[in-house]
């Protein structure tokens, strides 16, 4: 280990860092030296991580264990203060790559909520991207602005407090998101507001939100048309032990893709889910390491 | 509209892109003026679709539709040409989050396989990040090199054709991701690959292999061990009879996280799973828009 | 063993009995002396079974290996001739506890199908129940009352061709359950034929279907109203190497429950679903072995 | 509704009845016309509840609503006292269709635990078969006879406080049931039990357990293993607002299912899966109603 790369693995002021407690429970912080975490035991003064390599232990004033880590996407999608349901990790790795959200892209999201699906966005469009995030709730635009920047991400999104019904204030965006209720209400804003052949994706909670939304994007020109849904099934990770968890969350949502056709485009008579039984075969070829 | 983004919107040739029949299949090319698709609908020139905006309708020499679209990531990794199985974009995109991979990130992968894993590794670190993907098999890597130059990402890689048994040749990396059958062979090189703090992944087809490399774990200093498993499920999207599809892939793989830690630092009596049960419990807070 | 015991485990003439193959096909036949099984894997005699004991391996003219057995009821149901879709096994088994099935009930159902949950109603309430089974199509009800026969559980079924809009013959009944397209539309009807306090039960593929069917029985006396849906994962059984199959049935139908009440006998204001969460809270009182 | 079918609906002394409160709580009690149930929504005398039809409204002294109904086999497993884990009637349903239980059969369950599956085997096999029970735990076996004793089943029951390390006591049993932390100890015993040709299950939670089953059903002639889960989903019952619940029973455990053969009978070279694959592909039959 050169002393450089050492340096750079040693905690700082002003870093966001992850404390794991020794029974599981996780803090996220930005490391201040005046501050201090309190938690259900105990309490650790920022002074004494500040310096320390990351993966080291420390021990609260009740000399409980806490390790010191960088906290990674999910601890802070799950971890940053919410007043509103949240995109579930899950949930948010696959809409990036189904929105090929990477470096560079310009991507919408309405609602703004308390910004967890922001945040997802604006680190996989750094740095050169950026993230247009709606809401008609300023209390949840104020949540989420100090979210983000609490993890650093705040120069990538531009927050706008404004009703989308009277449509979004962009065109060519690549990709854009709804996570509202009724997102049926705003497809013909939608595809307004993106580039032919741009990304479009919901999530929703129920099969009714679901069958409104897709009545929604048969009326316009919109293709490969996709319903689908993630269950994420968390085992004990004991060596003698292991199996799925007793109970676990069974239903986040329903996410919804599809792509925008130049208006016409779509072929009379043509479904727009045109490409979903496909995609399922392709997953044929898997085989076994 | 402006003309520029107009513009931009165009296939130029060079892009990568995708044409989605109207029965769903779904063809990646780069785009090349002397160059032809050959389908089972028949004949699709490049040259009749360079210029063409994003989101047009064609059709083939037989007059059958197609669409002319950018690739999503998920588009990409399941249409590369694979000689081993390919991991799913479902795991790839909780991959991505649960090992923090952002723009700027090194990360390590064994074994390369068809490139699938480094495709997507290399467009979440890009442009300032790096892969470094080691195989023993010189025909995997020659595929994944193929794959990876198709879509452009080929600067961001670098291939390794060397045995991991004897170590890796980084130190201080952020993340990295064993996908092949015997991981727990490669526990102990993989820490030492990895900064104090970084993020260990792997995917194993068995509960026996999630077994042997939990036993691993346990004996190198290694925290917040998870085990977990997606299941994606599609919907028929038809509005008037939504409907999950008859059969869908039922098992890709578990996958196993874990974060280093610096030796020693592991409290002794302390589990290694440590923070599974509280992980789960954080989801409690969901509601329903 | 006792001489009667082994006896009465010798594959007699008349016998339904079950043929596995060793690649894992399964063949149902009802023995009889001058009968031939004819398989992919070459033929066996009947005159060859019969008088031998169940357990035992067999070999057809190609000298290819069969275990004679007696079969499951889930072998039963699966094996038998069908021209529409069936009951699943996983589906069946829930079907009679949640509608309290057993000896000496009375059920009706409707449409009778290809006999597959008849099969599995006769079993349950034999020798002093009944079943009585709709249908408006007489090649099911042939079929059905062949694959009855086959079986040997024809005296415990009563047929009826008839269009069960005009209701049902029945009143008083234990137990019913709609196996058909539009449930909805026959609510009514089930009501006046259950007892008060009589176990309803519904199985539809859609989710738009699930809402008309919740939509007709929130209008009438029901309570205790259940949506539920059961995903068999099969696992590959090789010790050395343990997982889920690939590819598995990802749905089948949703089973919707409910209680029938005396009219005016539900509280006004009072939402029948009534039960549910609590039901659900019931299992968190499992434990690990 | 004929007077004799009137009177036949009526709650008499005696009865085991279900007591559904207003917000879902389930109560099952014996009918007596001295006793009274006291709840948290306040008392009911059994004596205002028998001579009822059952179907009715009736309401606490604090002036609650609760319909009195007849239980299912589901509400009794679910809601008789336990000290230990239960099979749960989604497992349960499956596993009387699996292992072909039905009137008159003979089946042996070990251990007894609080009687859970006992009951469910009871109900199938009455009026003219028998469940042997076996447990060393005679708190158990005293809780299981009470649970038995109060819904009206003891009469098909033995109840055996015995090691079955040392073997069971019974030849050509037609099923056996495992339901215990290390079932791989007693294959040999179970093998013994059983007639050729019998059916053998097992449940147990983890994998590893999973996995020492299988190695020791592939030492014993035993052919068409599988292993299988099963996943109950319950919805909120809205038709509004059709969903999936948010938090549900991520696992209870994984099924065994084995048919034995006489010895010698398999085919050496045969693996004892034998009929896993194929069984799956049975089902691709499945069509849409």
């Amino acid at each position: 280990m050169t002393g450089e790369q050492v340096t750079s693995n040693l905690a700082r002021e002003g870093d966001v860092a992850l404390l794991l407690a020794g029974d599981g429970k996780r803090f996220i912080c930005r490391l201040c030296a005046g501050e201090r975490l309190e938690t259900h035991r105990g309490i650790v003064e920022h002074r004494a991580l500040i310096g320390l390599p990351y993966g080291s232990l420390v021990t609260s004033h009740l000399n409980y264990p806490f390790y010191l880590l960088r906290p990674s996407t999910s601890d802070l999608i799950r971890e940053i203060k919410r007043i509103s349901q949240i995109v579930f990790p899950k949930d948010l790795g696959y809409i990036l790559l189904k929105l090929a959200i990477r470096p560079g892209c310009t991507v919408i999201e309405a609602g703004t909520g308390s910004g967890g699906l922001t945040l997802g966005l604006a680190q996989a469009v750094m740095p050169t991207g950026r993230v247009i995030s709606y809401d008609v709730r300023a209390d949840m635009q104020a949540l989420a602005r100090k979210n983000l920047a609490l993890v650093g991400l705040s120069d990538y999104v531009t927050f706008k407090l404004h009703d989308i019904a009277q449509g979004f204030e962009e065109r060519d965006a690549d990709a854009l998101f709804l996570d509202l209720p009724n997102p049926w209400d705003y497809v013909a804003q939608a595809h307004a507001a993106l580039k032919s052949g741009g990304f479009f994706g919901a999530l929703v909670p129920t099969a009714n939100q679901v069958i409104a939304l897709l009545s929604a994007l048969e009326a316009q020109p919109f293709i490969a048309v996709e319903v689908e849904e993630l269950i994420l099934r968390p085992y004990k990770p004991a060596s003698t032990r292991l199996r799925p968890v007793d109970r676990i969350v069974g239903h986040t949502g329903y996410l919804i893709f599809a792509r925008t056709l130049l208006p016409g485009a779509r072929e009379p008579g043509m479904k727009p889910e045109a490409s979903e039984m496909e995609a399922n075969n392709h997953e044929d070829e898997e085989e076994e390491a």
